[in-house]
């Protein structure tokens, strides 16, 4: 699937082992829109392979709904212990494969890169991040913080598009 | 899918980032057979999606094949630095939705108690186990280590399903 006249629409996630935040941007000559944006939650009372069979099938319907080009997935951070990263390690396992075994390309980024990328710094805080995401959207800031999080890994994707040459936007 | 006179399959699994272990017994009245075992090896050249479908597209293709009534995964030493169990995390994340999401229940073990259940004692050796596992499936233990880990956790599978009451084999 390739972008042209109806434009490049982008899944930005943002995976974890209890909610994953999500968010579709479209990007067309230059303007950015919101398609649709949420959090998708599993039940801590379910086993693993339940929880993990949510995120996939979530993914899975994101896909269908949107017909994604690309997908912007958000680093897992390394420096929490490993019993932490190996639970997200395990969601973002199952976000990765929804999208790869639809054929949807997978990019990731680091929150440092993402957070950067937004506001010019790579430790700017969460709020500002959700601030600027609704700034380059035109909306007010209302989201869940998985969901800002989500369209912010989507918008920096487009920016290192951008910055690579792949056009822009405004 | 249930067992009755075609026996009870089980799909044992050591999921890695890059190895991951299969093995696929059937114990039916009793006796144990080996369906069949091997090792899914990804590409270190390819980028992470890739080697997740990779290990998804197999997993799902092992389920198309053997049909397994229920599978046993490994769980994954979390000891290890988080780094390592992130990337772990997410092979395991693949390899779990690619059963669930074909209704094929998933049950985990640690590797001390697949250990304890297969030789008595949950330090025992690899080789101490992978001798084990090649007794009861009548074998010589000729196979790789991921691919005796697979089949030494499917083999524990079957033996606390005998200890809850569901039956045994010789």
């Amino acid at each position: 699937m390739t972008s042209s006249s109806s434009g490049l629409v982008i899944l930005g996630i943002d995976p974890g082992s209890r909610c994953t935040g999500y968010g579709v941007v479209r990007e067309t000559s230059g303007c950015l829109e919101l398609l649709g944006t949420g959090t998708i939650r599993t039940n801590g009372q379910d086993d693993l392979s339940t929880r993990l069979d949510t995120i996939f099938t979530r993914i899975c319907s994101l896909i269908h709904e949107f017909s994604p080009d690309q997908a912007a997935v958000e680093e897992v951070f390394t420096s929490k212990n490993a019993s932490s990263a190996l639970k997200l390690g395990q969601a973002r396992g199952a976000v990765i494969v929804a999208c790869s075994h639809q054929k949807v390309p997978v990019y990731s980024y680091e929150p440092t890169l993402v957070k950067k990328s937004l506001v010019g710094g790579g430790r700017a805080g969460k709020e500002q991040v959700a601030f600027m995401v609704a700034q380059m959207l035109g909306c007010k800031p209302r989201w869940a913080q998985d969901a800002s999080d989500a369209l912010a890994v989507a918008i920096a994707h487009l920016n290192q598009r951008r910055a690579a040459g792949f056009g822009g936007f405004k």
